[in-house]
């Protein structure tokens, strides 16, 4: 008996017979005695569908009656689910973002959540009803409609589990847990009974999409244990908490890559102060994020610079570097848009020494030229060529013996 | 320079491209120096997709739910109209029921209006703005979303040009205006210029059905002058106010009809008090409406008693009605269901004798036999054969000179 936050994605209620699935699934959890706090975004491809209306509208629809209209998708969804909800004898009562109220601030298609008014949900649940909260909005101090942005709902799940002191924000998604790596690529990838928020944060932001990553750092900050689950089979999925200090960690918990990065190398840069910021200042004020830099001291008093990029920015960031290098003296400016990014990802490599030499050796054992490295810790990630990126994570996988550790309960 | 509400119904808004054209045409109006109040009802097939939805969820969706769901299409409608008005260069700002707030009373899914919160709306509009309002939908006490029931935008639209004051509240729609009657049966079925409230509320429950009853009763209650329009072609429209005393006015206005309804009539009944209610009783318990009620005395102490009913409750009231009948010593209870009612409607009727008399007259010399008479202060009509319907109204129609008759302007 305790209160559990769950929140189903598009693809879990992407058609009126997986709401009633959801709905089957809210009345088993409900039957076994617990509160509940059911979660929806819209209906898989609604968001796509409003927004084709909005652009034939305009090439730039104006920011607040884009979230006055992405925030109907979520009303129809919490709508339904509540019928199908009572039509199994549940008592249910759907919320909008503005009727609890979620508050946010004012910035339209990517607010953030202020404020919860959870004594009316607290009422209604201790009267024993079910509430389905529409995921993703919110509403501002004016009463304006806004939206959290894609992916906002994992967002506002785990935000109501941190105000109503839930034990477990379940995240319901089309995948069963999070994975040692992507299956994909190595089809001994296991599930991961339990990652900590931290891991968690690096899994997400290099590629494993299973989460918001917005949402993982919500639920690190306020301590809500963050349970990832697939809404189509049963399972326990895998449970993201706090690093508890008694538990014995696995050295790497998994391996992440990106594919969609580009490296960008400036070569013999004079070795003065402020060189960095002379790079890196144009690429930013042009809007392009950068992600790993590295810098190397040359032995003639100048240095090598480099660093990634996604590959969609690599041509216009390319222009940007070569035109700045001009002033700065520069050798050479070169780039690749070739490269991948694979990383080792774990809590225990804290108290470990030897997991990056072990790394570079597994790689050098396969042939594999490392372009780039840089650490963090509890990440450690190398760039290589694209070609290798397949068997560069089988084979960390092995090294490590991720497909074959036990894990703690 | 005047404060107009325009309502746009489903087919004005049913594409991205007719809301485009519903922007340039409320651009025009703008231009004009109008303020303008701008009330939508959701794409046409919206509601009917929604209700699609809701049905896959239970045979009897939650009242409650339904109108969270329902009043979706209206708030999609409000943002993408903003959307293209912005792109105009004008200043525009969308309200769902609940930001304004219309309240209403709490029942769902036929929720009447109580109040307007209307002080915003004046503050915003003094400031330049055109406002884009979600019809049919408000909101209860306890912040439940309501929705007005279908056509209930015409009544929000009425509601808050009574609130503000408005000296016009103009309904776009299909068609371009209220006809004399029904030109797909009467070619030369003219436009009336101008029509009564008292008419125009004839007409509506008579079958033309340009306008929901219930929002003008309401405008004639606030004496809101309306004004039926059509969205895709320039003109006047018919407006609709209260009667001017110096009015000249035509006998007749208009010519309606209904085929959709079927007669009961109970013959050989003991004349005595209660006996039509003893017929009635039974069938407005089972929640069938009656529409027109004739009683005739016999010679012998006994009396025929005759109504109508909507031609899809017409088997169900001739079970009760021959089940009641048993109980009253009733001679014989018969029906038929391949009737129609055609109606003379017209404020000037009510000053001229004879009206009925040359409608009796007309419909003889065309061999039409009439089956049931019934009349109020502005409306005859009589009920006859299915296959004389065509034929009677082309008849009427030439007969009361409705093809010539000049009107005032």
């Amino acid at each position: 008996m305790a209160l559990i936050v769950q929140k189903y994605g598009g693809t879990s209620v992407g058609t009126t017979e997986r709401i009633q699935h959801v709905a089957d699934k809210v009345a088993r959890y409900r039957a076994q005695g617990h509160d509940l706090v059911v979660v929806l975004s819209a209906m898989s491809g609604e968001t796509d569908r409003l927004l084709g209306l909005a652009r034939d509208m305009a090439p730039r629809p104006d920011p607040r009656e884009l979230d006055v209209l992405l925030s109907t998708g979520e009303q129809v969804t919490i709508a339904l689910l509540c019928m199908a909800l009572k039509e199994r004898g549940i008592d249910a009562r759907s919320y909008t973002g503005p009727q609890i109220p979620i508050r946010t601030d004012s910035a339209f298609n990517k607010a953030r959540i202020q404020s919860i008014g959870g004594a009316g949900l607290r009422d209604e649940l201790a009267g024993g009803k079910v509430l389905v909260v529409a995921g993703f909005q919110g509403v501002d101090e004016e009463d304006n409609i806004t939206t959290l942005g894609r992916g906002g709902s994992d967002t506002t799940a785990v935000a109501l589990a941190a105000e109503l002191n839930a034990s477990e924000c379940q995240i319901f998604t089309d995948v069963d847990g999070v994975y040692t790596t992507d299956p994909r690529i190595e089809p001994r990838a296991r599930r991961l009974s339990r990652i900590t928020f931290e891991e968690m944060l690096e899994m997400a932001s290099l590629g494993s999409k299973v989460l918001q990553i917005r949402s993982v750092e919500f639920a690190g900050k306020f301590n809500v244990p963050l349970r990832v689950l697939s809404t189509f089979e049963d399972g326990e999925g895998t449970l993201i908490t706090l690093e508890e200090p008694t538990m014995e960690k696995p050295l790497i918990s998994g391996i992440a890559f990106t594919r969609d990065e580009a490296k960008l190398t400036v070569l013999g840069v004079p070795d003065r102060p402020g060189i960095a910021a002379h790079i890196l200042g144009p690429v930013s004020a042009a809007n392009i994020e950068v992600d790993m830099i590295v810098q190397n001291i040359g032995q003639d008093g100048s240095t090598d610079f480099t660093f990634t990029v996604h590959r969609n920015d690599y041509e216009r960031a390319l222009e940007i570097v070569r035109a700045s290098a001009g002033n700065m003296e520069a050798r050479e400016v070169s780039g690749d848009a070739r490269i991948v990014k694979i990383s080792l990802v774990g809590v225990g490599m804290r108290s470990h020494a030897g997991i990056a030499s072990k790394m570079f050796q597994i790689l050098a054992s396969e042939g594999i030229n490392i372009r780039m490295i840089s650490t963090s810790e509890i990440k450690i990630s190398v760039v290589v060529d694209e070609k290798y990126l397949e068997l560069g994570v089988r084979a960390l996988h092995e090294g490590f013996g991720l497909d074959t550790v036990t894990e703690e309960a």
